[in-house]
């Protein structure tokens, strides 16, 4: 691996043209896995070179401003909601392939393309930014989204982008040279809010998801557009296959806000995420029967809404029990009047855990308890104190699977290492498993991935106030930065 | 008190004016409390005058087969879903003030009135049909209504009128003339289906309800009529005034089908309706925090789901200790989406119990453990096995209240020795408390009151099938008719 950085720290705008004729006073660092970094015959101008040489890429610092200047700049295009008073205090509404969202990817593609990059467009409108290294082959990536929630904040996936930027200015800035190409890549769609799936464009390039079908997924909300159709409106259907075989990637590296609380209660700063939970979702009917509130003595009744009660108690207890996560997020009942004992009641359960096999462990203690306390059967004392009814029935449809995703020792490692340089202590550092689905799902799939995630104040997100100091920002931007720096040197070395 | 039997048993239509003249061959028996009936000079051809004296009205039978084939034909007014194959196994949907309402009022007021009564109607559409008695004064009325759910059965309410036609037969096959006149009313919209209030016109009557309040009531469903647009438009916007000063009571026996299982599982025939349970319904707001399902941990959740859930299964556990009813009919919540877990839910409480002071307790309690379940303090293990989160709060806001309804002891008695004669046996008979309510309710306010309860198969009521079967009916009938002539007799007694 070779990391070359030009003692000129000259702010002009790098050009791809430029680049070899302006390495006259360069530093080449060769390393090979476990050897001290060779020297090359070249001359090196800057005492910078010798940190990098040794794997200490201190010197490579983020402008936090600069960083989080361009951030609130870019979310002019589409902005939200206002929560407080401060100028950056409103969330952002930027819908997958909206009005919006095309100013947002202009703007990445003009700005990308000033620091030098080849930008693809692929028929899913993922916008593959890439910047060359001293050797061909596939890039490693920075990746995250541009598009929000309609109701969502100005950090998940914006940051990952951002901090993608930012690495593309650093690198300018320094005047390094990497050994591979090195990319920023903006998926489309990621949050599936107004295109109904979410992930989808990276799981079209992943070629788990067919392209038909993404391309005919109709917008939400009554619209008759499809993702094809904004695609062609807003000039991003690209002629590229969506496909890893025509865009293949070296790695795949992800900063994202943790969208959970633990970073923030834990004191620490950067999450090392090793993997994505299992999960599946279910459909949970509860069959009973219709009665009158009033003339229905309690030992009489079918109480669908009671048990879907403590079926809901009792998944929480398994869950607690298994150390997974149980959750109900919708729940209707039949026929709805305040003095009829509802007869049926749907509810689903979304069940995670981070192997899966403790997911269908959960899953069949799930089924044989519902079926048992449905039946009038005791579990744990929840029926105690109670007056035993009518048994009711309970069927089990499962929506949607989603195995426990583990991602690559070679990038977790230098998403550790690099988050142990920038924050100076292994304790402000912990290895996580994301909780949520990232396009890092898919691309692990095809590559080598890992995450970065920093602290979200008090776990919020999907919500105009979710929030990430800028501190906290440039630390990830850092961290994004280094580990694909320490991945380039990583494949130098092989 | 007086009844008169006629020894002719001629089927020939009974009216007023010949009333008098008939009464060739009377029997006329006196009663006062206590007292054997003392024989009038009089003179009788029949043998069951002397039943009639002793109290035993047992030669004054309703004919199942003439009751069941009028209520069944009146049906063809405003027939419902079918629900089997048989001819009569169709549901009900005659809402209040509706064409095929109108169809069975006409068809109440023409029968009605070739029974010898005279019709009023008020200002709320109820129809008063009295048959004279040989003294004037208030008539002792058998009343319920014809109204029904928009799917509803062929049995709640219309049995009742039914019946009252059915005694009005009786009464002139056996030419028997009562002390006091005897009436039947049909109360307008006591289902409150169409028009959204219970028993609306019943309330009016006993000045419960502002006249102005009920016609003012707007259909349901985004039409525009109102209670009195459609009294007007069908012909039944009475002169007389909605009021119990205007058409006073002496009394109000109403026969109903149970709607609920408790006679049909003791394999009793008739409910001696003693009183109306007393019911308040609540709405509960549940306040915890949206939150991702996947991100964050057991214990940093303000699950308003999982609360709801646990604040409903404790709220059967108190039910059931005190000798009451909690009921969930209706439950939202938000955002409802399966992968976040809902910050806010909407609940309500329907809680029932004979006596006011059982509800007052229930909701006492639970008050205090809903405060205290929704700040992580665990009641009767309720929160065992389980992983302590965030504090949520809970609001309460109530709704209606209806305090208990004690019916008239007299009332009571004549129901209770009607039905244990007509069913020959005390072990058939069973004191109850409706757990619903009736016009019966507001009838008890301004005058002697009780009711008559028969088996509903299965407790279904409010539903195509609801069903009672005709033995049943014609059992409830003649406990109804019996009901009303001892009343006849205690008054004239007294």
């Amino acid at each position: 691996m070779q990391v070359i950085i030009m003692a000129c720290l000259a702010r002009r705008p790098f050009t791809l043209h430029g680049f070899e004729s302006r390495l006259v006073a360069t530093a080449r660092y060769h390393s090979s896995a476990g050897r001290p970094f060779p020297v090359s015959t070249r001359h090196y101008s800057s005492a910078r070179a010798a940190d990098i040489r040794n794997g200490d890429f201190s010197a490579l610092k983020v402008q936090q401003g600069r960083l989080m200047d361009t951030l609130h700049q870019t979310c002019s295009f589409g902005t939200g909601k206002r929560w407080g008073s401060g100028p950056t205090e409103t969330g952002m509404s930027r819908l997958a392939l909206s009005d919006a969202d095309k100013q947002a990817r202009d703007w990445f593609v003009e700005t990308t393309e000033a620091l030098g990059c080849k930008v693809t467009v692929d028929a899913m409108g993922n916008i593959f930014a890439v910047r060359p290294g001293r050797r061909g082959g596939p890039a490693t990536f920075a990746g995250s989204h541009l598009d929000t929630q309609p109701s969502g904040g100005r950090y998940d996936g914006i940051l990952g982008i951002q901090a993608g930027i930012e690495m593309l200015n650093v690198l300018r800035d320094h005047q390094v040279e990497t050994e591979y190409p090195i990319g920023v890549v903006n998926w489309t769609n990621e949050e599936g809010a107004r295109f109904p799936m979410s992930m989808s464009s990276s799981g079209v390039w992943a070629e788990d998801i067919p392209l038909e079908q993404a391309h005919n997924l109709q917008e939400v909300g009554g619209g008759t557009a499809t993702m094809r159709s904004e695609l062609e409106r807003i000039g991003y259907l690209g002629s590229t296959p969506a496909s890893y075989r025509s865009m293949p990637m070296a790695a795949h590296f992800e900063l994202h806000i943790e969208q959970g609380p633990i970073l923030e209660t834990e004191q620490q700063k950067v999450g090392v995420v090793k993997g994505v939970q299992a999960y599946k979702w279910f459909t949970v009917d509860v069959n009973g029967r219709d009665a009158h509130t009033g003339t229905t003595p309690l030992k009489s009744r079918a109480d669908a809404m009671l048990l879907a009660a403590r079926l809901i108690t009792h998944s929480h207890r398994l869950a607690t029990a298994h150390g997974a996560l149980a959750s109900t997020g919708i729940l209707t009942l039949s026929p709805g009047s305040t003095n009829t004992i509802p007869g049926h009641v749907r509810f689903t359960l979304d069940v995670r855990a981070p192997a899966d096999a403790t997911v269908e462990a959960m899953e069949a203690d799930l089924k044989r308890d519902f079926a048992a306390l449905a039946a009038g059967d005791d579990i744990d004392g929840l029926l105690a104190h109670s007056t035993p009814g009518k048994p009711l029935s309970v069927d089990f449809r499962t929506d949607f699977v989603s195995p426990a995703t583990v991602f690559h020792p070679d990038c977790i490692a230098a998403v550790r290492a690099s988050a142990e340089a920038v924050t100076g202590s292994a304790g402000l550092v912990r290895d996580m498993t994301s909780g949520a689905g990232h396009d890092s799902v898919y691309a692990s799939r095809r590559c080598p991935t890992s995450m970065i995630f920093v602290p979200s104040k008090n776990g919020v997100s999907h919500n105009p106030e979710e929030y990430t100091s800028s501190e906290d920002c440039a630390i990830g931007a850092e961290v994004l930065l280094q580990s694909v720096l320490r991945y380039d040197r990583l494949r130098a070395a092989r």
